[in-house]
């Protein structure tokens, strides 16, 4: 399959696999690689220092074209840079942050930038400061979140309309069907998280895996609005949240219940009591572990008999 | 164009025009209909001998099948569903209940019977009770709207998985590239609110149809959560819900704020202070007020458009 998104990474389908704190580390990201799709690094929660084993570990396991996704709002997110750059990466995923900052560091070590946005106001920005694609990331999707809750349905047509770089859609994608939707939209590609953090390649806890096959239709919710907006899996802590959320608590209050390293403790170490565990509505669609190519193989399976189907329904 | 739900209602179009309080009346509905759509009268907003009168008028303009949307929930609504019996109407879309509410006394009159839901639980409900067929609408749909937050793109492949049924799909809907999304999901149908109530045809204020089309991305809000959740337009009544919203209010402070027939002072009458204005995530893709056939017309080219560029997106 030939698309703006393939041509732009030099890959054989245009599947991206979303770059996830304490999930998607070299074994992932290589796995993906191999299978045709772009695996992502995701930088998020690691030191410059991991990284760099992480890169090289990845690239000792596949020659195929491999990115990063940097977390902007990291206090130290210039030597997360500078170790992609220096490491040989030439894809970039940025997010959470200025789609502006480090853009020239980056462009001018070669490297391809892509932004991820939940609005059309951001992706406007994303190709205003130069970047050459943009994800544009629903409500529904995994992780951290915008403030405008638009979901993936309404987001992507808005955001082909409004910019000419492509557009890759994420939030709730996690089988063809969907991929092929996202196609009808208008994207020429799409990110995919949840999916990928249910593989035998992710390093997730086998809980949060567990969890994400489990997991059913609501069972995850938005919450932290007034902090930062965040899709967790509705274990205990997230209800914690939800309930301080129903009865007013404020930002300061958020953020001491929230504390740190419940990332870490839930998605890396499986505490189902005290820890985030960060999943898309697509959860819901996840029925298996499977190894990462065979996601990559049965994403595309389900695009083109998607494809063929809505092909074949009948005109007059 | 065929599917199981031009078939299950005798219709050109797998276009159905959602059944909108103090917007789809007679004028609307016919229009849609003669159009090769589904047109529904919205009974929500009517005492049965008004509904009754719609019903002779709508009649008398098109002898296309036609449709009425009952809300369940209204305690006189029994004498709505006889009143649309007794009119002749064949085809009830219900909401806001328990599906199986009035559904003997239907299928006895020989009509079809669809039910609305917002989850896939719901949607076995309304299988295993016999209705024909389902709307699964998502998080980004105008008006009342479901405790799960499941936006369209994860909710319709899942119910599409758990029903025999035939599903139609709404929510943010308001553009053809996004009925073909909705078909790659596996809907054989959608029903469209929002862009039908900014036609000409739309019993909608005419300041409602202008906020419709000047509204973007973001410009929408989910609120009273606690109390039935609803998406607005954020006018100035939906920020005070919001703000009492994020200070803790509950259940009753909110009946107390939200009050009596905001619906009508907003989408009636044009009240942008003091009313509601229900609309979903789709009003960003609306910029123009037109006739509803034109409407059809749109959604059904750029339907067509969208599956010939995905067919020709190539394959290796």
């Amino acid at each position: 399959m030939k698309t703006r998104v393939t041509e732009l990474f030099g890959i054989r389908y245009p599947i991206i696999q979303a770059g996830m704190v304490w999930v998607s580390g070299w074994k992932l990201a290589a796995a993906v690689s191999n299978a045709g799709g772009l695996g992502l690094i995701g930088a998020g929660s690691m030191k410059p220092e991991l990284l760099a084993e992480h890169i090289r570990k990845a690239r000792a396991a596949t020659d195929k074209p491999l990115g990063v996704n940097l977390p902007l709002l990291r206090g130290d997110v210039e030597d997360l840079v500078r170790t992609t750059i220096d490491q040989g990466i030439r894809i970039a995923f940025t997010s959470a942050g200025h789609p502006g900052k480090f853009l020239p560091l980056l462009k001018d070590a070669g490297c391809v930038v892509v932004h991820v946005v939940p609005s059309v106001k951001h992706a406007i920005k994303v190709q205003s400061v130069g970047c050459d694609a943009v994800v544009a990331e629903g409500f529904e999707a995994g992780g951290h979140n915008g403030f405008e809750e638009t979901t993936t349905m309404a987001l992507i047509p808005q955001v082909v309309d409004a910019v000419e770089i492509p557009v890759i859609a994420a939030g709730g994608i996690a089988d063809g069907r969907q991929m092929l939707a996202a196609f009808a939209l208008g994207a020429e590609g799409v990110q995919v998280g949840t999916r990928f953090a249910a593989t035998e390649e992710s390093s997730a806890h086998s809980l949060f895996k567990q969890k994400i096959v489990e997991s059913g239709d609501g069972d995850t919710v938005l919450t932290l609005r007034k902090l930062a907006p965040v899709r967790l899996i509705r274990t205990a802590f997230a209800m914690r949240a939800v309930e301080a959320e129903a009865r007013g608590a404020d930002k300061e209050e958020l953020a001491e219940l929230l504390g740190r390293k419940r990332e870490m403790r839930g998605m890396f170490e499986g505490d189902l009591e005290e820890g985030e565990f960060e999943a898309g509505q697509g959860v819901a669609l996840v029925r298996d572990i499977l190894p990462a190519a065979e996601v990559v193989r049965q994403l595309m399976d389900e695009f083109l008999g998607a494809r063929q189907r809505v092909l074949q329904s009948q005109e007059e």
